[in-house]
């Protein structure tokens, strides 16, 4: 059939490196019959030109204010695309840890990046005022890489720095709907009344499939006329039109919501199945337990020299300084847990823990 | 259903402004059934993040050495990424007249525009000597809005000049494929032993569906190299990779190349009842009939005031200016053939007759 996928893994190395979804949980038939469906309905006008913004009923769906939202072809394009229209040289701010190929996107625009603590909006705050940024890139809700959400208080601490220092907070909000346990996600920045300062990432990524590039920014309606007037934009029309019909077939024959709570479950059994596992197996490893996302981020004596050992063992996993912006040693490394089920997840446990014996001692 | 065209045109309106298909043109049914047979194919890969450079079964339908392809969210994002990656801040150089969203695009980038006449190549050296331009734009087969294309002596002409003055050519190649009465297209530069110095980019909006978003990047393996490197790029793997396996089912199963023909044959007897009916109600028009594309260029006296009138009529079409980046009289106007059958494209010419003929006199 020829190669079609991002990456191979090694045969027989169990990859906790990535981000991606648990194959069964890629909704095949649906996504058919949702296809199916926009096109019988829309007719032509499901396969034409689409309006910028994206078509009214994914957008009716997305709810909020309908002028405050633009369908993206994903998130990583959303970024791509602020980075290009606000980003104006820079520099920017970027919590770290975070999302590595972030860092990236927003350095291809010429954007030098600053390492900036969103927990501590005072030192957030000083950063601003000496480096005069024009973006600050964060994920505060179930984060990559740590799992973890920033508290209440320090958003609102955090917008406001952000208000004082005329900063756009680029918030990517990718995780916010795999949240586990029955524990809602803590609200949005934007939510805040903050569409002043904040411009949102979504995306269905990680809820529906990654191979539909779809997601949305939410921002203030000039924010949005602004991304509509792009050439780009403004040549082709809806940057995923055909798919954002079909995502808004999915969503309002309930499917997306039966499948959503089909991913809560399977991705939390994933979770507790790696944390249980390694609490077994690895028990000088230490991490919280995340309420939502897909990744432990996890200490350990020695990560360090671990990568080596862990490869001949079949088990990989991404090291911490991937998510910053320097190295430095004993950073904590993630684990994805959200492609294997709870079988192959306790035996990459395993692996890593004759990997962690297996290392040269010394330390 | 809520909005989700691009534009809406006045009730009553014939609108041979836009580029758009004729919507009887659109295979609804194929395209429900390729996506349902590209899941059926590929299971989850089909939805789960893709390869960077698009899938292998796309591209390997689309031919020619499949290291110098990468499949792109449609023609507008190609040049989008194209201006991003190897502008390198401009200038320039724009064929003119030339696509207008083009110019925009480009521009976006910060990038200086400079009008140089690509049927010229001593004026064009002349004009890559003086201004040191990183990229040279044009349409070159079946141009939009001439509807001719550059003859094969200029194109190798063309090819030297950008060699010898070390710019990058980026030739849009929209409309290769809507050839008409059996004439071929010429072969386009990048084709021309000429991946050195030509970048080509490609589209499926106007054979399959703009909706879509789907076109392709010809260019050597090192720019298609730093095309994956990018960030974005890298983060989501393939830029629409499940439309990408849907239309690779589409290709290969023979619905394409059926459903090319009969494209061909529409647009050709639509461009000849456009083409009979100018010539009948409007003989002062002069133009050429082009052997393939969308769109008619056409000289007519009085040109310039014609709008408001057309309007008046219920008929609409785009101003030569808007192809320019000056603005000068008596350029030739466009028009559009690709979305109203036969019919309805001698009623608009009737339209634009009488409303020429309402025009005030004087010139």
């Amino acid at each position: 059939m020829g190669a079609i996928e991002q990456f191979h893994t090694a045969p027989g190395t169990l990859d906790l490196g990535w981000g991606h979804p648990h194959p069964d949980a890629l909704p095949l038939d649906a996504w058919a019959d949702a296809t199916a469906d926009a096109l019988r309905r829309h007719g032509a006008s499901a396969l034409d030109y689409g309006r910028a913004v994206g078509p009214e009923p994914l957008i009716d769906w997305i709810g909020g204010r309908s002028d405050e939202v633009f369908v993206t072809a994903g998130a990583s394009h959303a970024l791509e695309l602020i980075a290009s229209v606000f980003g104006r040289g820079g520099p920017a701010l970027v919590d770290t840890p975070t999302y590595h190929y972030a860092l990236r996107t927003l350095a291809d625009h010429g954007l030098r990046l600053i390492a900036a603590p969103a927990h501590d909006p005072a030192a957030m705050l000083e950063l601003i005022r000496r480096h005069r940024p024009t973006l600050l890139y964060l994920v505060p809700t179930f984060g990559n890489p740590t799992g973890t959400s920033l508290p209440g208080p320090q958003r609102i601490a955090l917008i406001e720095a952000a208000r004082r220092g005329g900063v756009t907070i680029v918030e990517d909000d990718t995780y916010r709907d795999l949240s586990y346990d029955g524990v809602p996600a803590p609200p949005s920045l934007y939510s805040l009344d903050a569409s002043d300062v904040v411009i949102r990432i979504s995306s269905l990524a990680k809820t529906v499939a990654p191979g539909l590039r779809l997601g949305w920014i939410t921002a203030s309606p000039d924010r949005i006329t602004a991304l509509t007037r792009r050439g780009y934009v403004d040549s082709g029309g809806g940057v995923n039109h055909t798919t954002a019909l079909a995502m808004a077939s999915f969503a309002t024959s309930g499917g997306y919501s039966t499948h959503l709570d089909s991913l809560r479950a399977r991705y939390a059994g994933q979770r507790d199945a790696l944390a249980a596992a390694l609490r077994l197996h690895l028990p000088t490893a230490s991490f919280d337990v995340p309420e939502g996302g897909w990744f432990l981020w996890v200490r350990l004596p020695g990560a360090d020299e671990l990568t080596k050992p862990a490869t001949a063992h079949g088990v990989a996993f991404l090291p911490g300084d991937t998510f910053f912006l320097d190295r430095k040693p004993d950073r904590p490394i993630r684990l994805s847990f959200s492609r294997y089920g709870p079988e192959d997840l306790a035996e990459a446990a395993r692996r890593l823990a004759s990997a962690h014996r297996a290392m040269p001692r010394g330390r």
